[in-house]
């Protein structure tokens, strides 16, 4: 019967709690303390706080802190709520201590009765398994938590993110060799320029997706060091001489990515620079890409006003009161989560600027901007790379209209002509609504055949070291 | 049977839909192009559809562009929606395109079904009542999809982030009061000053959450015009005459507040200064309330080694190490709510300034982010009030024995011995360690009696003109 | 002789300045301590210092406080500030104490100097006049800081800002009203919708100009609020009584502002909300104006290959390599000094978030920046206005074949044939190649008659109620 | 005479410029146009100008693309600029065209008149050395303007701030050093936790500031890469091949520093991605010394009535009204200059994300940010280590008392006596206003040895793995 309830004790005395719910005191009080919005850590948070009590667990049994006894079912259930099992038992929101101490206690809770369970006692005992004493052995929530936020955004990057912008550089390098012989004008200051390629303009895309994955690589030395062990307020108290280093010996076995112990514990857990390090990486890629979408949205508009140079691929989603319009409602997407990533970032600087002495306490609203940032910056990416990028086409029509009456093709006069002569045609040409190449030969500054050699849409946009030559791919 | 399915027919042909779900063709697509994120509006939203759409359907009865055997079904399925009945049969997140036209669709084709079924027809008939047509009627996402914006933004104003702030204001000032004549030694620079009391701390507390109030409502003018009646790009193509008036008087009937509407549709689609107007009044509440859940924390710091003046409530939670500790959780817990909205009026900053000729395209999340902003700051500090500032005690015994302590009380005899002087007294109180008083004498600068009547810390902190008086309670 | 030098004593013993300087003993080892960039703060800040200071001995006389034969050389010599004749005495950074103390003291320190050379003594003499007990009588950098920054403030919101952005107004507007019969396509997501007029298009931009000018309004009702008189911390210590009061009285008759004292003293100087509030207004206008500079170089982007649908006036500038390009410089310029307001917002901010107690101590770095937004926003409004707005011009040309040539306005068959109908015609048209007239006709939907009725751009556009009617003028 | 004046002529006629000015005609086009704000580029990037000009003659020397007759001179008038000679000949203010354009142009200007002067011709002639043919030759404000932002931000990186940060950490790790041995208690939540040394305090500071160090290098790679030979739009046009190699080879040789050539010179033209990364590691520097910047000054805060376990140096400053009142006036220039950082980081977030196609035009409000941030962190940081940080000395009196008086060293029962009881202890300690150990002995939970050898502050703080060993010195 599901509105059954059993009580559960902590320091404070005895609280009730709904019979099948594997929290215990701390998080039933925290629940009634805290009801503050509907946010919750992400399933993947709670996921890591399971390989984190999982590792904590194996390294206590390695260093004689934990009864082996005990230590097995502690691993078994924390495997558990890596594995998802308990994502339902986690009800309190990110709006809680700065500490995250809730939620570690929840944790705790969570694996203590479901570890006594497997040990036949009935949920709320809090033995022969403690949730302070033995799944929380040797560690702190100020330890704790702040290696889950590492953990957890290592592989949230890794794993989410950087899959997606291997698929969208891929994309874009896949367009830019598509497109490496279509002739398009360039646009600087939103004018008229000279000629280019759309498979340069694809490249740079490319490029700045390529740099941003080593942008998040450039991170990473200061991402894989995890403070656990320093326990309270860094000073290792209670925990047992090499806990850090058996810790992250079984992370690494668990994750397979490369964590080593901070040699400051405190530096872990005072101060999260490097998350919002992470996060400066994540607003860089949100600045390329909003660039990105905006460029191939605004190529893309038209259909018959704009500059209509891309046509961007239907996605079957129409206007509710213009039949049959279409709109990039993909671009529109991927730059509005980016400036999600913005936003958070101002968060997030906030929150680490607001530490005070052995510990910051802003790190549940710091952690859960950091990785909606990444989920959605990595789902972003790959929905761009799926629906907008691979089927993106030029139109070939408008791009070879818009070279051939560019008048500043001239340029390449220069050198021939100086500056002031070619300022004599462009100004001819614009005034008499003709092509830069009849405006330069009425006013007979040089003649037809060395106009047309020097004056090349095709040479001028594929000068030697201007091509997507020197560009190594990731493998 | 749960699993069975329908089809529904849009523009680009028969889409599969769960036969249980009310939503439509056009929502269904957008669920499969935008596989992104998890965030999804809070239900206000949905239920402010509601609410346009009711008065929509009512606006075009009145022009007569809806047939009453139409509209009365429309009205009552829309009023489901207000009602909460239908929330979950919105499944699309915000990340969708800037119009926010997948969700105004999305509400148009749930209204459609349920208006249909009320008529005896089976869902996805789009028969009689169709979703563009009909419940659409008069109307496009580009006009409804920013009158729900001001619509939901006004109504959380004003029944969910307004009360919170009476309430705490209310707690602050009944503090203010109780603490009337609790002296305490003043700090600037975090220095030891000159005293004052804790009914002026507290004092200072609520005015800045009854500007914070002003803030509010100094926005709303703009706030309460409505775009609605705009249609396609602000023209009002398709919207019959006076649509927008009848509309707006509906809506005040409706919702008992002042709306009315924009005399230029075009500006409250193409930009939304008005939204992030508020969301500049929510980020000035921020900071106060920063600066408020620091300076108590600060002020409860200790119990030992603090600063100790003041008595934090127990909230029950505790350290998972250290047995008994006790901390200023729901301090915490405001202040990261803060910072959220902090960097939440960042990115509705960027999604505003992004806006490109008729429409702003970073709709949804502008909006998601600013009803965010409202709720975590209303929540968070009704949460303050009663759990923290209700109930919050000085210690006194500390409060006396630092303004007994501070050397800068012989501020008060600058009048009399020159600020040179009075230099001197401090300088000699700090070295020898000892009482302003003992220092002051010693240097002979003056006799006992004219000491203790310039320097009394009760009247130096009760000057006329700085006790709480001249403060209107908000009533 | 210019390398001459004199010796100041202050509590700390003397210190060696430049003869010729005005400025002191506190000033000039500010200015070894603070060794940091090269920003000041602007001279309207100085000459406000002079207003103060001016008003405070007037005060101090009122009350009985300052002697008049000292009050007399302070308030010349104030005044003197206040005009500009000591601008070169100010030579610290803005990067110092929290406080603005050092600032404040130079002022002490210049008009002391200032003062006693009046009444014939030398610089450095302090007497008669002194810098702390009569120049800064009854008052506190404390207080004083801030009342100079809320008066700084509304001049330069006043004289500076508010003009420029009547100037853009009137500017947008009278544009508007030339272009009230030209038509234009609408763009949503940058993609062509329904016909328009560019006078619709410039009103849009005149409102957003006037309401930013109304959330300037909203914020100074807490901007012309003094602390003044407050003191040490608040707490009016060394103050006579009325003297706030007076101080105003002085304010108001030297400015013609409204000033009047903060009732809460406390209030004004452990915050400023009210700056934060006025930035806030500033970052909607930046919004605004970003939106409006880049639909005016969009709209004017080309020649050849852009939009060009506007023809932005020439400013004689040009590229370094490209003869004869044309670009809108001052569009762009604008749209810079937005993001500068943008970014100082966050510095604002988060100034105001850190203060503690009853100091705010980020003081010079908030007004500092808010000055800048104040001063760039109104510099690149003036010049916008004057040299894009007030001469740009329609092409007439490219708007009618952009309208002619609009898929979407069909969507005035809605009413007529349904929205599904109605997207046949336009799938036609795009498919064909044709213009939706002709694409309606040759599905046999409509007569000619009924189509030109019906789908009349000029009519589309100009419906009652959406026209820049219902705008009333500033005056 | 000063008032004498010559004329020079661009493209569109001649322009009056003051005789002894050494800009030409465009700069003082630009004078008149943008008459906004006061903020100059500082001289780094103008003497960086001197350093791009000198290697693009030497460039064009090697390519057979300038006469040696003229090139000569260039370079000599191009290392004047270089040596801050031509300082004062730059008189545009950051706002202009958003290219930079203009003072590219300036810099063309000055030194084809200085070149021409070299050979004997009058200021203005512009003969034989030609501003935009010779001086510019090979390249476009395009490419000239974002290679110059690379070069003096590596300058600036390299040369001022990198010193300060190693000069702070220095002092940090010395001061570290010097504490090894004092026992602080440490603060969670602001709480009294365990004891800690002062030692451990600043090496973790100082650890934070070597991250900051390693997090500037790890920008290196992406802003050593340079755009220049990109001129218009990044086609190269009119470079000659290999003038982006020969180019690098000469700022390597001029600087020292190993830059190279961007392989495409679209993506350092279109975008600032690499500046925006370079920001983002400046704003975690800003978070880590706000946060260092805060504990030291609430170390520090008393004398009386505050933490007071750290003395900070006297700096000789003083209050207006307080006498003798010391203030951290150091630490706060400190946090106003990180809050500085912090905002600008926002600007130079949203100058980037604003760009369109092949040219990013938020160049010069971009660079000026982001100079300042450099700037101002690096001197803060500098004066924070000379005045406060290297003469920071320990209250041991008090810090002795807090750690005596800390209630929770009983942590370190946990292992012996579990959670539950041992917050009996603190229970009763804090209830009955006595020591941790007295309160466990009259509990009887444990003898008086065994508490003695398990609550020793000095070995709690002193834990293996948890002293500053491990923490490699910067040489």
């Amino acid at each position: 019967m599901r509105s059954s309830t059993r009580f559960e004790r902590d320091a404070f005395g005895p609280v009730e709690i709904a019979a099948d719910r594997y929290w215990g005191a701390q998080t039933q009080r925290a629940l009634g303390v805290f009801d503050i919005g509907e946010e919750r850590f992400p399933s993947c948070l709670i996921h890591a706080f399971g390989l984190q009590k999982m590792a904590a667990a194996r390294a206590n049994l390695r260093c004689g802190a934990l009864d082996p006894v005990l230590a097995e079912p502690v691993v078994a259930a924390a495997s558990e709520l890596r594995d998802g099992r308990f994502d339902a038992h986690f009800p309190l929101t990110i709006w809680q201590t700065g500490s995250g101490t809730q939620t570690n206690m929840n944790a705790n809770e969570v694996i203590a009765n479901r570890a006594n369970e497997m040990l036949g006692q009935p949920l709320g005992s809090k033995f022969p398994v403690h949730p302070n004493d033995h799944v929380n052995a040797s560690q702190s929530s100020n330890d704790s938590f702040p290696t889950v936020m590492h953990l957890v955004t290592v592989l949230e990057l890794e794993e989410r993110l950087k899959p997606s912008l291997v698929l969208l550089q891929e994309s874009l390098r896949e367009r830019a060799n598509a497109f490496a012989n279509v002739l398009k004008i360039a646009r600087t200051h939103l004018m008229d320029a000279v000629p280019m390629t759309m498979g340069q303009a694809f490249d740079t895309f490319a490029r700045q997706v390529a740099h941003g994955f080593d942008r998040i690589d450039a991170t990473m030395p200061r991402l894989l060091s995890l403070p656990q062990g320093g326990t309270a307020a860094g000073t290792g108290l209670n925990a047992p001489p090499g806990f850090d280093v058996f810790f992250c010996e079984e992370i690494r076995a668990l994750t397979g990515r490369n964590f080593s112990p901070n040699p400051s514990k405190f530096e872990g857990m005072a101060a999260h620079d490097a998350l919002v390090e992470v996060s400066g990486a994540l607003n860089v890629i949100a600045t390329s890409l909003i660039k990105m979408a905006n460029d191939l949205r605004w190529l893309g508009s038209g259909p018959r006003c704009g500059l209509g140079e891309l046509k961007i691929p239907d996605d079957g989603l129409t206007s509710s009161i213009m039949p049959g319009k279409r709109n990039p409602t993909i671009a529109e997407v991927l730059a509005q989560a980016c400036m999600q990533v913005v936003g958070n970032h101002a968060t997030i600087t906030m929150a680490n600027a607001s530490g005070n002495f052995e510990l910051n306490v802003a790190k549940p609203v710091l952690i859960a901007n950091l990785l909606q940032s990444i989920r959605v910056l990595a789902d972003a990416s790959r929905v761009f790379a799926q629906r907008l990028v691979q089927d993106v086409e030029v139109n070939g029509a408008q791009l070879a209209r818009n070279v051939e009456n560019a008048l500043l093709l001239v340029t390449a006069l220069n050198p021939i002509l100086g500056y002031d002569k070619v300022a004599q045609i462009t100004a001819a040409a614009l005034e008499q609504g003709v092509t830069p190449r009849a405006a330069a030969l009425s006013l007979g500054l040089l003649d037809e055949a060395t106009y047309d050699r020097v004056v090349d849409a095709r040479t001028l946009a594929g000068r030697p070291g201007h091509r997507p030559e020197g560009f190594s791919e990731r493998s």
